[in-house]
């Protein structure tokens, strides 16, 4: 059997970006019709041949399941991929993993690996990349060409499919007022920059319960990190940063920060500073990983119940594929089943360890 | 293109082990010849084709590395990977990752998926369980038809194949004498049962270290967990059994733990029960993850460097894959090139940091 030629190839022979092939073959409005058409005739000539899967629905049963995450060394993934597999396992499919890297390209490349003829569907939560250029269409070519996807945790409205999140608004409103209600007056936030919904979502949250609180934010509070960063390697900087945020804002007697690592490293700095945990500052993450339970104090935080998410992941999509065989032999069309589309909110729950009162 | 029938569907149909089908179609000895003939004459009814990939090798360039290994929610793996994809990145490749969860059928079951044309060579971690069955007749079958394989880590004798290892036994016996020499004259083992080469080795290195130093090893002073326990979910047992094993043996100045995770929650139940660390009990670990370097105290442990065991072991892969072309359009032969096997060992590292002293 000859391989057909990839979007990869393709975009090199032709000196275009691979999104721009994408776009191309996919007719988007946003690539000039010379070009689509000079594209089309390309992947024409070499064989080119789209995912159209659907049109072979009967013969498509690979078992397996494609997950496609931004990245690798991440509790939080890992154990969403753990829920996905038991469930995967219990009802007979496999499970592949691809990785995006936060990249946007890589994304669109890894997605055109596993849709060619190796899985049924997919489970993937969106680069950060992707989410900065909101370019979506790789997303909606492959369900329109039949294969169902099941995005989780970091969603847009823009793709219509069924979705998994994390009530990620009412866990940092839950958070807060934790920490309000066990005493802290001025509450700091660590969270990253705004253009991962998630982060965006805990930063509304934790001015909401501020405002339930009749507190007034004080943007001298608030502490974004950049974390296109690679911090696990750069805890210097980090932890930097957050020392000069609490020498500027003495008052601080409460955190809450978006992930744990933020947290656990808010607590190092904060008792370097001389300050006890968590009778001078209450912390608060986001996150229970490894090292919310092990750190000293050991942390209380929000948890994501990442298995969870994974597991009803795991089920939408099975449902999906399975629900194919006894109806219509087609899962869904493109116009009449918006309505059918699931979107499940995974509840939150704090956990409190030592490091509130 | 009709998909072609796979091992698990003829093992359901035929009623006899995915196993049992995948050495009867490589032709194993330990199949008997009548269920030989069954099966193969049953796979040639179905249409299915054996990853005879060497017959096409010009056809086969997916500048894809299948990833094999056995858990995600692992430090150490994921660091792995982390190095792999960096190298794979720089040169062109892709990754796809397969997940063994530590069993034998899922992970002759992951590499038939991966070989299926998706993938140009391998790059794997053998699971416990194919350790304790010392059954490794689907990686060389895979070999034999032509797919290249980097082992790493947990690797085996029987399987003729490059091989990145870490010097398991050296960094025990360097961690070892690290607490001599700083002190401990009781110093404790708390490792896994030995089937994992990995724990045997660091069990042998613990052992060899008291010799250097002419301590006289204690039996008492070895615990053994059993691994086979998902332990991050059952925290309370390790810490129970590492609990009594302190009482029992209240002389231990110094503490060798075969992975962080041991490490961690023997400082813990250390500092509950009392002791100073390290003035009373130093503790080394290995592995140097997101725990050692948050603990407190933070933890003195040796670094395995897995992002550069990563890096070896894709530079190994693609430099195999790309002699293909270049020289004979075979990239090796199973009987004349032993010898061309390479066998990277990494060094490893002491950390130190406060848990000793």
């Amino acid at each position: 059997m000859k391989r057909k030629i990839t979007l990869k190839q393709i975009a090199r022979e032709l000196d275009v970006s691979i999104s721009t092939v994408s776009k191309a073959l996919s007719n988007s409005k946003e690539i000039s019709e010379d070009t689509t058409q000079k594209i089309q005739a390309f992947a024409k000539l070499y064989n080119y041949r789209p995912n159209n899967i659907a049109l072979s629905l009967k013969n498509r049963k690979t078992k397996t399941i494609g997950i496609l995450i931004p990245e690798i060394v991440h509790h939080f993934f890992s154990t969403v991929i753990r829920g996905i597999e038991r469930v995967a396992n219990r009802r007979g499919y496999n499970v592949i993993v691809g990785l995006s890297n936060e990249s946007f390209t890589k994304e669109i490349i890894n997605m055109e690996l596993l849709a060619n003829g190796s899985i049924d569907g997919f489970i993937l939560s969106i680069s950060k990349e992707t989410l900065l250029k909101q370019d979506y269409h790789h997303f909606n070519a492959a369900i329109n060409q039949g294969m169902p996807i099941v995005m989780f945790d970091r969603v847009v409205n823009e793709v219509d499919c069924d979705k998994v999140i994390v009530d990620d608004f009412v866990g940092a409103v839950k958070a807060v007022n934790k920490l309000v209600e066990k005493g802290s007056k001025n509450i700091a936030l660590i969270t990253t920059f705004d253009y991962v919904s998630v982060g965006r979502l805990r930063t509304q949250g934790y001015l909401e319960a501020l405002e339930q609180n009749n507190i007034n934010a004080n943007p001298n509070l608030i502490l974004k990190i950049d974390d296109s960063l690679d911090v696990e390697n750069h805890l210097e900087i980090l932890e930097n940063e957050i020392d000069l945020f609490f020498k500027a804002n003495p008052k601080i007697d409460g955190v809450f920060a978006v992930n744990e690592l933020y947290a656990v490293t808010a607590m190092k700095v904060a008792k370097k500073l001389g300050f006890s945990i968590p009778d001078d500052i209450q912390v608060i993450g986001f996150t229970d990983g490894v090292l919310s339970k092990h750190a000293t104090p050991s942390l209380t935080t929000v948890s994501q119940h990442g298995q969870k998410i994974g597991e009803q992941a795991a089920n939408l999509l099975i449902d999906r594929l399975e629900a194919v065989d006894v109806e219509t032999e087609q899962y869904f069309t493109n116009n009449d089943t918006k309505k059918d589309f699931i979107k499940v909110v995974i509840e939150t729950e704090i956990i409190e360890r030592e490091s509130t009162k």
